[in-house]
């Protein structure tokens, strides 16, 4: 999803290259990035946020004893009986703080993450009883999971199509809408605009650190995540708004089957944090420097910065550029830092992610997100040593190739 | 699964039925059962162990930090990455200390229940070059939810294809072996033994409280799950023994394009308490009581003699024996105590779920397992008080039935 972006183990992105050495402790895989170890910006995994929450201590902490949580029901009040009440009431919570999205009247469905989620949208939506598959389109450049999520068992029930702008035909079709857009953090609608169409709003990234709030927003069925929210990526944590009742219990059917139900240690995690970040974010500009929003704009903020300023230097590079817009969460006039940089080599160079692999840092071809591989989708979300390392490799690049091109003249 | 029987909020089979008063804590939803309050035994929830875990008090309490465990990684040592290393050591140190299945030269796979590990199963040995789907099969009576889960995305990899008592096409094929088997109890192999089939273990029940542990089992692959094992169904986690490194492999591919793997926080739970049974299983019969396998054989071994006192007064019931065995865990001569009563009905009554509905007992008819409605599947592993109650109406059941009788006659 544009919600969970994949991380993947596969050889074109091991998880943790084997030249990188790492410790295991209490709070994950910690890396010790030797000079010359492999940067993998290739996944979006949120690292960035730890600081964060280790600022926080205990707020965050919980503690479940052996004897709770043991059943499969957490409610019997809902037509999602396995998510936790608790849950719900801090997504709501969250929501009506940062005003990006309205949850009145809307059902919560609660996933693994937002991918389990975004397979239980496509089962709900799809006709049951039509001889050929619903077509499933995103406008290219589309987040890189969506064909593989949608035919990895070739259902028969619905089947990728590609890229939104080339799709033409005159039948039903569910079109997935990333808006702030994986890979490249821009603003979108819908682009088939046609009589039976269902739009799903994949809404992962619609955050104040990553762009201006410009409205709340009240779609008929609306993904997000834990992961790019608050950085919990490992709780795998997902939720979706949907307002037609009889769409969200096809999803909750879904989620029985799936994996009856989703980890209560999660959603109870979750619920926790999701109240502390609410709580918290309605303080911005506190001296306490508990607004999550507040740390992770700055954050990007400051890396945006430093990309954008060295990329400036040279021809080679392009990124994109975003307008500033009235954000009413801060109040103030912002633009946005998503939580990928979409580069673009120019001219000469072809591959832009065969060029920074040869600099041992492993990013996302844009043939991956259904567009050229002159593009290259770069994780902003990382450590700081990452993102410290990945600059100073592009600062080597430049350096590099501006030498053999001065050289070639 | 066999592994994580479904949990169903529908309206055959409600959650948490509206006329049981409920309260909800910390322990998640604790029922107070008015004697006139539906009793919902269709579902398998093993609320049954609270009691065992209340016992061990803080031994098994996790705490976790708001900072830790934010990354989609658990390790870079091992193919499954986001399988958290603690609970591999403690699931191959359980099995070890049961001697209930060989974990040498296996690859471990995590998954959300058993029921997604299933899923992934089907994904990884269904051949992705053929015109048809593969079929798959499972002994009548077989696990309810194997058809849904099958057939729920129409995939065009894998189809569901009934009993496997009646598969007699020479094309390849999957077999689902549930041994113990749910819903009766039964041990089980293979029915259609033909070339160019492949079989999967559901092991979900092979625990020492449910069944004599005969031999350490090496099958290809094979599932298991806490829900069944600890009573940690709320925690959804779900393993996979693999010999073949390539089914396994193809296995986590999926779990990354379904979920982008599994929840730490449940992952590292149930870490915590797979070790504190594996240390206290090895003393059984000490006096500490800290042998969860002898809490949970004794308690099972109680309700089952109490449901066969009942029924063995009757002619309306019967139930299915198990032969004594030498079980290699406890080194006694012992019979089955399976997890669920596989109830038939007797002559003249053909439905048994319409007649335990009569008395506010849900159960799963024996039609949802491949099998007739003169049959259905009750839980054995409620709280103390939903068994009680079962007992008590079960009891008036047959005190009505049988003065109808004598009235009738």
């Amino acid at each position: 999803m544009g919600g969970t972006d994949q991380a993947r183990g596969t050889r074109r992105s091991p998880a943790t290259p084997n030249d990188t050495d790492t410790k295991e402790n209490g709070g994950g895989v910690t890396r010790i990035l030797p000079s010359d170890s492999v940067i993998n910006l290739d996944h979006g995994d949120p690292t960035m946020y730890e600081a964060f929450w280790r600022k926080m201590g205990d707020r965050c902490t919980v503690v479940i004893k052996g004897y709770e949580h043991l059943s499969y029901f957490s409610t019997n009040k809902n037509p999602c009986w396995f998510l936790e009440p608790k849950l719900e009431e801090s997504i709501r919570s969250l929501h009506g703080a940062v005003g990006n999205a309205e949850t009145d009247g809307y059902t919560i469905v609660v996933g693994t993450g937002s991918s389990q989620l975004l397979q239980a949208v496509l089962y709900a939506v799809s006709p049951q009883d039509q001889p050929n598959p619903i077509s499933v389109v995103s406008a290219a450049p589309y987040y890189s999971s969506y064909p593989e999520t949608t035919d990895i068992v070739k259902s028969g029930l619905y089947k990728w199509a590609g890229d939104a702008h080339g799709f033409d035909k005159d039948e039903p079709y569910i079109e997935f809408v990333t808006s702030p857009n994986n890979p490249n953090g821009v603003i979108r609608g819908p682009v088939v605009n046609r009589a039976g169409g269902i739009v799903v709003h994949d809404l992962a990234y619609y955050w104040p650190q990553y762009t201006p709030i410009t409205s709340s927003i009240d779609f008929d069925i609306m993904l997000f995540t834990a992961s790019k929210c608050t950085g919990h990526a490992g709780s795998r944590i997902g939720w979706a708004l949907v307002k037609d009742k009889e769409v969200a219990k096809r999803m909750i059917s879904f989620m029985v089957v799936n994996s009856i139900g989703v980890s209560k240690e999660s959603q109870l995690r979750v619920a926790k944090i999701l109240q502390v970040v609410a709580d918290g974010c309605k303080r911005f500009g506190s001296p306490d420097g508990d607004n999550f929003f507040e740390f992770g704009r700055n954050a990007m903020a400051k890396r945006w910065e430093i990309l954008r300023e060295i990329v400036k230097k040279t021809q080679m590079f392009t990124l994109p550029k975003y307008p500033l817009q009235h954000c009413n969460y801060t109040g103030e006039l912002t633009q946005a830092h998503p939580a990928f940089a979409w580069i673009k080599c120019k001219d000469e160079m072809e591959d832009c992610e065969e060029l920074f692999k040869g600099h041992k840092v492993l990013v996302r071809s844009g043939r991956r997100f259904g567009s050229d591989p002159g593009y290259a989708r770069v994780s902003m979300m990382g450590k700081d040593d990452e993102f410290n390392q990945f600059i100073e490799r592009l600062t080597s690049v430049i350096q590099m190739c501006s030498g053999d091109h001065h050289g070639i003249n």
